[in-house]
């Protein structure tokens, strides 16, 4: 990892600016809610941990049992669920440049771009995630947390969260 | 892998305990059905075929078209869907262990846990799938099969279904 | 790679048959409509672009705002998303084969089969995605394309997309 600068909440990461909400249908007491996140992040490389941008927009959302689909709108990011120990993120991010590593001669780069990797390494963490909703909130494990992996950052990029489900009344 | 006891189903794997319906959203034609399935597996490594309990658990919620979410609780375990043929579990657990080997000096390791590894082997299977149901069955081709991969085992666990969707009657 | 044979859309590829429609279920304004798609590739390994067939699917389903979970039938591939550029398509059958090599000694082999490697490709890729739908259209960024990967073509295999949502009228 060039830059192993990890940003370990939104909030110590001032490139997640804003959210968008692109589009809100209700019938009955259904509820999709769909919004792009704005971000740029300072390093070619991050890891972000969103578990409290998904808690914000669940709440916005109003949703009572449902789920919410969590992706990367680029294809060199990934989103995924682990720990947050900052040992760990090192040792995650040691491991992504170990199986998929930064290196010149990647075809891709006759094109003139110098990214293969961060393609790869979006497909080893995948990019996206599908969380549970109950009760209103996250239904996760104790250690749970979403990840937002940057690969090719200090551009502007989105995140998609679409929430969809049952509001609390019938 | 340290410890290559394989439990194929869970019938062989005593650590399957019970389920626990934790909440159940019924409107109109719709069904929102969510279990947390209490595991312990007696090894470290594990992989347990849960078709048949994602099977028991169609069932019971009485969903006729829609999709189960089934996830790892915990981020040292994974879900997958693939074959159920021995030789090839195997395969799969050596290929497990050299991409992400359980070694000493990952820096996790600093704060007191051993199980580095396992948070790799988590995301190299990906901790969740969604599975499609149709007619009231699994919609899959004749060799899926659904794994819990345990790589931190010999402790209490949960594996979340959530299924969702519609009932066979309007 | 042994056949690094890429078909890059699905006219090329005219092992993508056809589509049948397995089951439709609408209800009030809800829509479920499940697709199984015949495809038999050219060769063992092949990476299609599958969007355009995924946008034919979205259009024949009426939904408006909802999911497509796409996902592979079989454990022998996997779809995921990432770019179409033809020298990342080679850098990625180079990385599949670098991380889960075809070589004769895995133990699923001992059973007759000769495509264990195409078992740890699937895993690696994953063998689903789920993509959100917003106004009746993939709510995707610029370069996100739906990609099958083929790990052992040449033979009869599906691909099952589930549409899920809500139609444009309440």
């Amino acid at each position: 990892m060039r830059n192993p600068n990890w940003t370990f909440d939104t909030s110590q990461c001032p490139g997640f600016k804003r959210y968008e909400v692109i589009d809100r249908v209700e019938r009955d007491s259904w509820i999709h809610h769909t919004e792009h996140w704005h971000v740029r992040t300072p390093t070619r490389y991050a890891l972000v941990n969103i578990t409290g941008l998904a808690e914000s927009a669940i709440a916005r959302s109003g949703l009572w049992d449902g789920q919410a689909l969590i992706s990367a709108m680029h294809i060199t990011a990934g989103v995924y669920i682990n720990d947050a120990e900052s040992g760990l993120l090192q040792d995650l991010a040691t491991w992504f440049e170990r199986l998929a590593p930064a290196k010149p001669d990647y075809l891709h780069h006759q094109t003139g771009e110098d990214n293969a990797d961060a393609h790869l390494k979006s497909l080893l963490t995948h990019h996206m995630v599908t969380v549970p909703i109950t009760r209103g909130e996250l239904d996760f494990g104790t250690w749970q947390q979403i990840f937002y992996a940057e690969f090719d950052g200090a551009r502007d990029k989105r995140i998609l969260i679409k929430l969809m489900g049952l509001s609390s009344s019938p």
